[in-house]
């Protein structure tokens, strides 16, 4: 009954001002609670829409659940930089993908979209046992989907 | 781009289970950072869905903004009840309306539906002056609205 | 190293304006990230502020925790009522108790103390079986704590 | 009336398992609204304690204020790395310093300790003409303090 989340064709990205190749995203608009006494989108706030993207990223890719043979996902670092502020009411693209990958992590690129480009940022996202108990490899076929799909490339 | 924050027409709110008249809502779905450590949307949460349909409200009513003639709009008391928990990626529906008023203030509801009834709550809306100093009485062309759109009654 | 949560004796509440029977309370000072664009603490704040001091109350009971025998703690209702507004920096006393209860739930009463009184609040708390299949009555020691430590009355 | 907030000496930091050179920190304890369903402390919740301490230290600095000769100041990006989760009540210490600085900007670290270091973290801040127009240049004793009492470098 909503498109939000729903991961969009490149044709209803183009509004947003997105380029590049982005195989993941969501629209939504800026809310009051985002607001800072700035009156503008507060800094911390871009980290929850990556988040957001990423949990639903995560199980478009069968990885969120309380299945307990499911590696446990630990987000090990995040960075954002900001190129221009956003306001109340606005129409914003989020839009996700995940860029190179290691045997055992990968990183994924966010970028926030109202016409230009607002905000980019990252998340280096790590795969461990269940238990906690040791790091663990990713799989074959999600290496393969992440090049495929994402462009992603091995490092 | 997105029917978010859109008033929507009854046949529109029907599949969400809501009831009753409503004249202003819009839909979502529950996103990771709503949630607390009991894996349901906290109860604080809540309350930040009744102020985005509140400011959206006011804003549909020509009373948010910078226009220095505006009255300062100023919440006077909230409350909430909570029937049944929301879990992650639940598409629910929250509708407002204006359920009564007096001079200088009205009481706006609020309610979560998502296939049943999920929350409701209300908020003590108060008119002041610009500068604070003292109560604006309610315009008549207000008033009017909230008992012809909204079915609310003076009291 | 802080006093923060710590339950605090009647002459430490006395800086902060409190007046009556408040067996527990924490200071704090408002942050950045709890104003809004009005630049006072947003209406929402409160609400945490009576979580913080309420999971906190719990625990002091022996009611918060991983015992599966511990019954289910669910806020069935909230609200507040906002006084004077906050800004950046007040250093304020939140307090608690619980004013009333019946056979399976309790009422806690809040309130914010900067000098003055800012803002009350209130929430109904209802135990459950560990599974939410039922509720479960409150034990007569709780009972008899709320009504000499806190002055609540059966109702 | 609480040491929220205000700097700490070296033998008051040592407790928390401090280490290096920090001129400014604070002290709290986690609360129940900055866990997540994983029930440890979400990773958003690091850059509102990064926030929380940059706002009293701009404060310290004389920069934080209406004043409207003062720079605009601008968070440009920021990141933060995640060494081991935090829950519950744990009691912390953020600390804070300037590392480095260009001729309109300076780069600020952040760190947090539970016993052993928990969480890094930084922020680019810039400064602007008042109507955000042009950068402004860092005043000479800010620079000078900069080096002085955090041991910032210039780059």
């Amino acid at each position: 009954m909503t498109n939000y989340l729903i991961p969009l064709p490149p044709n209803e990205m183009a509004p947003y001002g997105a380029e590049g190749h982005w195989p993941f995203g969501y629209v939504d608009k800026v809310r009051f609670h985002e607001l800072d006494p700035l009156q503008h989108v507060n800094n911390k706030v871009y980290f929850s829409w990556f988040e957001t993207i990423r949990i639903r990223y995560l199980d478009a890719l069968g990885l969120y659940g309380t299945d307990p043979t499911l590696p446990r996902i630990v987000v090990k670092s995040v960075s954002s930089d900001f190129r221009r502020e956003m306001v109340l009411g606005e129409d914003y693209l989020v839009t996700a993908r995940t860029a190179s990958f290691r045997s055992t992590s990968f990183r994924m690129e966010y970028a926030v979209w109202a016409g230009d480009l607002r905000t980019t940022g990252d998340a280096v996202v790590v795969f461990l046992e269940p238990d906690g108990s040791a790091k663990r490899a990713l799989p074959d076929d999600l290496k393969q989907r992440f090049v495929e799909v994402d462009g992603a490339t091995s490092n």
